[in-house]
């Protein structure tokens, strides 16, 4: 694409750098509508009673090139699976995130937007007795929940401030080794693919919108800021919450998240009511 | 023992008493003959130069109730392992420890007499990397050496500082839970049972010797310290060199060591030259 526009004899309208600038972000072409949608609520709705009309969710999704009729599916679901609420008023509908919906959202917030993941004071590392593997997948699944992750059978890392059953043997303290198996081990499968790739498209997308941005209107700024935050949470929420030591090096989750950042700053987030006061 | 004891008509005398001792000490006929002469060794030569004579030797062995010929067997094993040298002085024998040998004594020695084993500053716990059991085998031998204790298969626990290969994740702090399912796997199979059964022994000898210590003169001190440093050692040494709070509530080799030390109290360990210039 950027070299597309280098080719090009004129610089590209507005218009064209927006659309050329959406089309890097679903070249894929793989958006799932309702996690598309939690998207919009995750970076557009931060107050617990923001609302989001039928309208504005209409015309972001539509300049993302979905259709109304998966919209309309998505949100079905999206009630039905307890994330959201609709009112009608008038014509049109309203949405609002649940109690759950605004949770989750503001938790993976914390996460999706953090410069950095900063280290806990301490760590703590369990271990637990042994056991048959199908009561260890029980314990694995709650200490998950609880914030540990998985380092071995039955071996658990944490920050020490998370609260550990008496079960386990627990040492709080530093860590004074991390192995590079250790590190190698971390991000499941396909992941760093993913971010190699992610990195790549928002260069791409850097590039493109170099000096250019003041031609965005709101509307066009909330989209593209919707569909990097989207990719990126996507990706990220699969990776194990620690900070960036316990990846591998040159780990491309590091440079994506620099890249995703920097976008996130120069495409100033407008305010919801900026949005929704806008004509569609 | 004490109940016989208590159902003489008339005190024992010093030489019945002290035959008594040596009958608590010795009756389960068990005393490899080699080790009890390191265990004299241990219990006597203090100073790397110290030399011990082949006449205080049998006196102390027959004393117990080993065969001169057992005993001449086993210094010759001793002399080929490298634990001891020998050098005539006329018509009789001097022995001494190899470097090897009282580095080995002096070793245990901080274990044997330690009245309680203090807690390091801090504790390091290290997790391998997933390996075949052949490979984890070498590890293991390799790192107990270093003093670690193997907690579970590829996970050590050692003094916080201990040198720890890179290869481990290493979490170096305090233990703020240690359940009892470790305390209870800590200790071999049949330790309890030793324990129990020296301390039993060592009850009955402190009521036999109640009061009467002053009667033994110092090769009759030496034969009784050599034989409860001697069991105490053999048991002492199998127990993963922790401290007491690793092993299960109750746990025999505590009050196994209060009575250990309070009897070497008691009995208190002559000079090597006040020994060896007694006569035979």
């Amino acid at each position: 694409m950027a070299q597309q526009q280098a080719e090009d004899d004129h610089p590209p309208s507005p218009a064209e750098l927006f659309t050329r600038a959406v089309a890097l972000l679903t070249a894929q072409g793989d958006l799932r509508v309702w996690s598309v949608i939690i998207s919009v609520f995750g970076d557009l709705a931060l107050q617990r009673d923001d609302v989001i009309t039928g309208t504005l969710l209409t015309r972001l999704t539509t300049l993302m090139g979905l259709k109304p009729e998966a919209v309309r599916v998505a949100l079905f679901r999206l009630r039905k699976d307890g994330w959201i609420t609709s009112r009608k008023t008038g014509r049109s509908s309203a949405y609002r995130l649940t109690d759950m919906g605004f949770r989750e959202t503001q938790a993976a917030r914390a996460r999706i937007y953090a410069p950095s993941l900063p280290e806990p004071d301490s760590w703590q590392l369990l271990v637990s007795r042994p056991m048959v593997q199908a009561a260890r997948v029980q314990d694995e699944k709650a200490l998950q929940e609880q914030g540990f992750h998985i380092i071995g059978p039955g071996i658990y890392l944490g920050a020490g401030d998370l609260a550990a059953s008496e079960e386990f043997l627990a040492v709080d303290g530093q860590i004074t080794h991390l192995p590079d198996w250790l590190r190698a081990s971390m991000p499941p499968e396909g992941l760093e693919q993913g971010f190699a790739d992610l990195c790549a498209r928002l260069r791409d997308l850097s590039a493109l919108l170099d000096g250019d941005i003041p031609a965005l209107d709101a509307t066009e700024r909330a989209t593209l800021r919707v569909l990097i935050v989207h990719h990126w949470r996507r990706l990220l929420l699969r990776q194990p919450n620690l900070p960036d030591r316990f990846f591998p090096d040159g780990w491309p989750g590091v440079a994506c998240r620099e890249r995703v950042m920097a976008l996130l700053h120069r495409l100033e987030r407008p305010a919801l009511d900026e949005l929704q006061e806008t004509p569609g």
